[in-house]
């Protein structure tokens, strides 16, 4: 199988943010082959050739922090407080079902797919079946089953996920698709021994681990009471460290900005989520100049709202050049590289994804320029940072295979898919409504 | 011509927030004649039926700020401090033409009505070639010839401005769709004399007017130099009352908030532009409990760089909660109000549009409910502000007329238009050569 992306502004996204005003990129198999200015006139038989008409071509979006699954909950109690204690947590407990994880991972899988993510880090219940969903959608998934300590709707005991998330380790092994990762959920919502455990199996499994960092101001008061922060407790217990993918980091010392980068430790930055939230910005500019590789993610459809990485691009600009009061700081260009080399710095798969060269995998993006918001685009960066949104995506390839063209998916029935779940989720907005004061 | 939207989520925007989970709106020339909910049962003969398929049916949205013939200059310099002063008055003065003008008015317009926007305020230059693109095109303008105290593209004498103005208050004396407003530029940019003749010429014509007022550094150190505020400047010369709309209003102290308050003066509240300068957060939690009636603005499509409410309403929750560290202050819905009648409020137009009633103008837009990020909707004020985007907007009605039908513009072929401005754009883009280090 090979194919011809032609007549695209290729953002290739690498050191040197080289472009190709008038460019095509060769994909063969799961990988790019080649590309450059002008016209292909190489030796390879072209199978598919995809006229860009002038669109821009970039990596694969990278989102790194995620809860596919949680489709169900959104527009719900969107503006109520601390809704993760008083309707999330409970209503999950109560309602969530396999059925409900696999349809609602498809869904939102077939989001991100229209809105050019190629990969994304998920951390949820029954993960195996957000596995399954990846698998059948074609996406790449670094997945965790949620380890915490209480009981959830798919493992009675606290830390009961902790045995699904060991099956998942082998069932994937070597999988190019499913990347198992741990998922221990928070700094409070875990004890210290339940860390060292995730912590030790991704050691084992060259895995990474994930969890939210820095999030809630009852997490802070916690450790704030102990004489330490969030950071500060998972150095002392030694699960701090390069394999470390801390979610949100909204409220972090100068001591923690050091550690996470003496430590190596990485961040998903939920800039959609953080700031509905009314939680705060994370301090993206000093992490950056300490050294510490940040990512974007859009956390899960009820927090984030929507799983498009340019909702997060813009929200991400015009938040952090605020609240520096620097119109210049974060220059549109860097934000792209946020949200895709950035995204795969972040999972150490720099290497792999996230850049358009010669030998990594074909994740890509193209983004018309046709549509009345796209017009003129002196700057591509901008165009994409100030001005796009998902619904711009024309096409989208995941490993090599087109996921979407012409705007539609290639490979899902999504009509279809949402009237499964809509059935699927009758008893789900039945117990909903016990709710009704939040939602 | 009657016209009967139907099977839709009706908001009315009304004082109670009533909604018709499946209304319809009847409406009957310029003028809404029936709603409610279920099937349209009453005795006129309906012309078009438009089956709104569940999706939400809402007052179109009423910007009140903007330079929309400024399409050329979008996704150019975006990032550079000081833009300004350091390329967009040059380049204005160099190379903006009526035909420019015309061109980008039309563009822009068909921008806001593809996004829902039925009403808008501009200030500009050649500004009755705005008004030609407004009748042409059937959009609501409250047209603003810009007045300012130097050469500019359309004027050599400094407030050469003010006779164009005038000429525009005679020339749409009681048109509908187009209605001349007084819009000396700024604070710094003008003397009190051009201020002053400005605002006679308001009251003169029962017109508003407008202009940008607490927004730059330099400003506010040009007044604190004289031991005031732009706002305490307008005040002492006697222009600060219930006509007067200023755009921006970033930085107030509490004695200009109350004295906004009490001198009845509204504010255009421009989030997206502001915040993407880095130039800080307006106090709207502030101004509204003192009374002040506070309405949004996309600003130009290079301040802005999209011209939907949609942006401002996301960027406005993130930002406002953020800033105010309070997740529940301006729900989804109260954000839906100020991008809709308060908008027609800031314009003293509230009984005339904005809210869905009989008797109210048909300014109407359907947002479908489709898509992927439109799923579900338990609240659709959350679906609005969260997870929409212009791209949603099936239907827009303005004055009476559907403008757009499922999706794309009835009357402008955008096209065609785009390769005639795009024409037209030829000596602009040279001349904007001339600022490469900029851009």
């Amino acid at each position: 199988m090979t194919t011809l992306f032609e007549h695209a502004w290729v953002l290739t996204m690498d050191d040197a943010f080289t472009e190709h005003r008038d460019g095509y990129v060769l994909v063969q198999g799961e990988r790019i082959a080649a590309l450059g200015e002008g016209a292909y006139d190489g030796d390879a038989s072209v199978g598919t050739r995809i006229d860009c008409r002038g669109g821009i071509l970039l990596p694969g979006f990278v989102n790194t922090h995620c809860h596919a699954a949680m489709i169900p909950f959104r527009t719900m109690g969107d503006d109520c407080p601390d809704r993760l204690r008083r309707f999330l947590f409970p209503l999950e407990n109560e309602a969530m079902t396999a059925e409900l994880v696999y349809l609602g991972a498809c869904y939102g899988i077939a989001e991100m797919l229209l809105a050019g993510v190629t990969t994304f880090v998920d951390m949820y219940y029954f993960e195996e079946e957000v596995a399954r969903a990846c698998i059948e959608t074609g996406m790449r998934g670094y997945l965790g089953e949620t380890v915490i300590g209480q009981s959830t709707c798919d493992a009675q005991a606290p830390y009961g996920g902790l045995t699904r998330a060991a099956r998942m380790l082998e069932a994937y092994r070597g999988c190019d698709l499913v990347r198992p990762i741990l998922a221990p959920h928070g700094t409070t919502t875990c004890d210290a021994q339940a860390l060292i455990r995730c912590h030790e199996l991704a050691h084992k499994h060259g895995a990474l681990m994930t969890l939210h960092a820095g999030e809630m101001d009852y997490e802070m008061a916690h450790f704030a009471e102990r004489g330490t922060t969030p950071i500060g407790f998972l150095d002392e217990i030694g699960v701090l460290d390069a394999r470390l993918l801390a979610a949100h980091c909204i409220h972090l010392s100068e001591a923690d900005i050091a550690l996470l980068a003496r430590r190596g430790a990485r961040v998903a930055h939920c800039i959609a989520s953080n700031t509905k939230a009314g939680k705060g910005v994370a301090p993206v500019r000093a992490l950056r100049e300490a050294g510490v590789p940040v990512s974007l993610g859009t956390d899960g459809p009820s927090s984030g709202n929507t799983l498009s990485l340019f909702d997060q691009m813009r929200l991400f600009a015009n938040a952090h050049k605020t609240v520096n009061r620097d119109r210049s700081l974060f220059p549109a260009r860097q934000i792209v590289a946020l949200a895709t080399r950035g995204g795969a710095a972040a999972l150490g798969a720099q290497h792999e994804f996230g850049m358009l060269a010669p030998g990594m995998r074909a994740d890509i993006a193209l983004v018309e320029t046709q549509s009345v918001n796209m017009f003129p685009v002196y700057n591509p960066y901008s165009a994409l940072v100030y001005s796009a949104n998902a619904m711009n995506v024309r096409a989208v390839m995941a490993n090599g295979v087109l996921r979407v063209m012409d705007g539609a998916l290639t490979g899902i029935d999504l009509p279809a898919l949402r009237a499964r779940l809509t059935r699927a989720m009758g008893p789900f907005t039945s117990s909903a409504a016990r709710y009704a004061d939040c939602i």
